[in-house]
């Protein structure tokens, strides 16, 4: 990296953009000569795509293709269309995206919605809209969720974004502080960014090794409103940082990460969860989630704020309310560090210890991407057409590890691990 | 439309914007309740991208998509992309579109790229990217071309397509006065621009029909530099203004239109043309061009500039220096009236009669569609990989039509319609 020798603070934000759009492409999507590449990117981080795009092209792309959406348009359809069309997606769109992926592209998504985007809108559309483009991105997803090709998601500030992260600063200070929360999460801050990430990548594969040499069968929380026990899936595989996808290339999916995860058992789940944090669901904030399941199933649910959403969001099918992923974060993660309630996935799921409502990953069992669907329910692992994660630990949660002999080790206690 | 009532120059340029895009939909495209829209526009284009997208849904649209293309990111790729990978496009993209089309998408695209963007780019890469593009855009094109489907293409002004307009001005006038010849040719400024569409549509089938009923064998062109005469093809149909495409809407799939056109025979041209207008191709500016015709076949090119690229042009397959289409427009025609040169085929081609080298469209032959490749040479139907179009109409050109007797009869005199 050209920039490297240069010190930290004396970075422009120019530098700095090009520096995360480098380890991006470098370290993330582990970009291969000659590869295509797919991104998806929203009208407001043209900047951050273009660099992204001038170091692909200098790793080697054979081409680059932006996706870009606009959040205008997006608002025009809920606010001008006939209501019977919210059933339709671009099923056309999404099957060229899976006809790329096969056909050997890399695929960098830009992510930087605004959190509320929607939240004014009628819940019902944006419910079937959503639903409408679960299901025609099936086919493309599971591409991606089986790590058959390599991936990566990066952020770029939005003034939306930052307006909801930074309410009460001036739109420029607040997208301001928003790059530098981005920048120091994604490691852009460190003398050598790439290195930085390649030890943060092996101390991820460490713990995660730790965690599956003792092949728990449950993990039990404690915290506030939180008393809960989860079983993990039959052959349940612990992962975290980055990975080899079936084309050979090796990616980091998520920039940031500070995750180790892996799939619960969909039938395993009792006891009452309370969310740490409010949920951000494509464009509605649902706040104050308790919810108490039984045998894997949720038998109640409340939010303070935004009920309806969240009860529509467990109706969409029979996996929508069971969990398919369990992932541990440390309090003392960077970006919980940072104290900032993003409103975004990639982010709050790393400052947090979380569960996620619906789909499993089945690179997330021993051999999971060799099994069907039968044999993977069997072993425990959830099927929904959503994916939803919710974050549950906080600096008062304790978490222990349940052996198969029902023996409880302490894993981690008061959100740090022990 | 609400804005019609108030006198056309007190119009905002919002307000304009925004009639422009009413037109596009409701008359270019024909957009019918209920059809998606897929629409093609730069990152240059979006305000007028936005007023089409809100237009659609309050035409009944069920989705529109819009795919943006970035004219940095297509630098990016000629300055940096391995040599090798030009041959490369994104098929999956165009297969994408088509597929769309085919589940009864309706196309828009919006023009205004920079006719010099390329201009320094390397003409081996620019053939090679432009050929695979050809390719696989071929069958969702074949869509557009054979009018299955209701299709428009609408201009938007920007600043580097301004700059080469209008050179001698500073950049916000020059895209100012784009605006005002793009509104002002798209019949924007009309009282009511609806209306005046729907009238001037009349006007142009009308013209079409005059010469169907005629059945000229032939063209004979005399003016300064010119005295030419061109064979039409047998069975060869005038066509102008808007279609009923194969999906049973009513499309104008130019805006500005102002041509009939036909297709000539591609064997029967002889004699001296010489153009009006200086030849933007590819980047490059052809100037002053003579050519002589001897059956059909160019037998002498010259150009007072650019005289090796024209050669080259011609050189390109035999149907290159044979005649694919021949068009008559009024030298009074709105968009000669302003004296301008466009650099943009959507609008030069509208400012004069003109004839273009390469290839026909089998849609201006009787039952065109349904004829084989031999069956449309038989009737003197070009084939060829270019269709170049080049202006020969003047206020100094006289047309007659000569009949299958041998009868002229004078078609223009001094440029406009007798
Ligand atoms: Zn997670
Ligand atoms: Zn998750
Ligand atoms: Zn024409
Ligand atoms: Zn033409």
């Amino acid at each position: 990296m050209t920039t490297a020798a240069v010190a930290t603070e004396q970075l422009t934000h120019e530098q700095k953009l090009d520096r995360l759009a480098e380890v991006a492409v470098r370290v993330g999507l582990g970009l291969e000569r000659g590869q295509e590449l797919v991104m998806t990117a929203s009208l407001d981080t043209v900047p951050l795509a273009r660099r992204i795009t001038e170091h692909a092209y200098r790793a080697g792309a054979s081409l680059v293709t932006t996706l870009f959406s606009d959040d205008e348009a997006a608002l025009m359809r809920y606010r001008l269309a006939p209501y019977e069309s919210f059933d339709r997606a671009p099923g056309w769109l999404y099957d060229g995206m899976g006809a790329a992926f096969k056909s050997g592209a890399a695929r960098l998504a830009i992510a930087g919605a605004n959190p509320s985007l929607l939240s004014n809108e009628d819940p019902e559309k944006v419910g079937r809209a959503n639903r409408a483009v679960s299901k025609v991105y099936r086919p493309a997803l599971e591409l991606i969720t089986r790590h058959e090709i390599n991936w990566t998601i990066v952020a770029s500030a939005t003034p939306a974004w930052a307006a909801s992260v930074f309410p009460d600063d001036a739109p420029d200070v607040a997208l301001s502080k928003l790059w530098d929360a981005i920048f120091a999460s994604s490691r852009v801050d460190a003398d050598d960014p790439v290195a930085a990430w390649k030890t943060h990548d092996a101390g991820l594969h460490k713990r995660a090794e730790f965690l599956n040499k003792k092949r728990y069968a449950a993990l039990q929380y404690r915290g506030p409103g939180t008393d809960f026990r989860l079983g993990l899936a039959d052959d349940h595989l612990w992962l975290g940082g980055g990975t080899t996808a079936g084309n050979g290339a090796y990616c980091i999916p998520n920039m940031p990460t500070e995750e180790v995860f892996t799939t619960p058992h969909k039938d395993r789940a009792d006891g009452t969860v309370t969310a740490t944090k409010p949920l951000s669901h494509q464009g509605t904030m649902i706040e104050g989630i308790q919810v108490r399941f039984e045998g894997g199933r949720i038998v109640e649910a409340r939010a303070t704020k935004g009920q309806e959403v969240l009860q529509k969001l467990i109706d969409t099918d029979d996996g929508a309310r069971r969990l398919g992923e369990v992932a541990l974060v440390p309090h003392s993660s960077p970006i919980a560090a940072s104290g900032l309630l993003f409103f975004n996935t990639l982010f709050d799921e790393n400052a947090a210890c979380h569960i996620a409502l619906g789909q499993a990953y089945s690179s997330c069992l021993i051999d999971g991407d060799k099994l069907t669907p039968v044999q993977l329910a069997a072993k425990g692992a959830n099927d929904s057409l959503i994916h939803v994660d919710w974050m549950i630990g906080s600096d008062k949660l304790d978490i222990d590890g349940i052996t198969s002999a029902g023996t409880a080790e302490p894993l981690m206690r008061n959100g740090e691990w022990v």
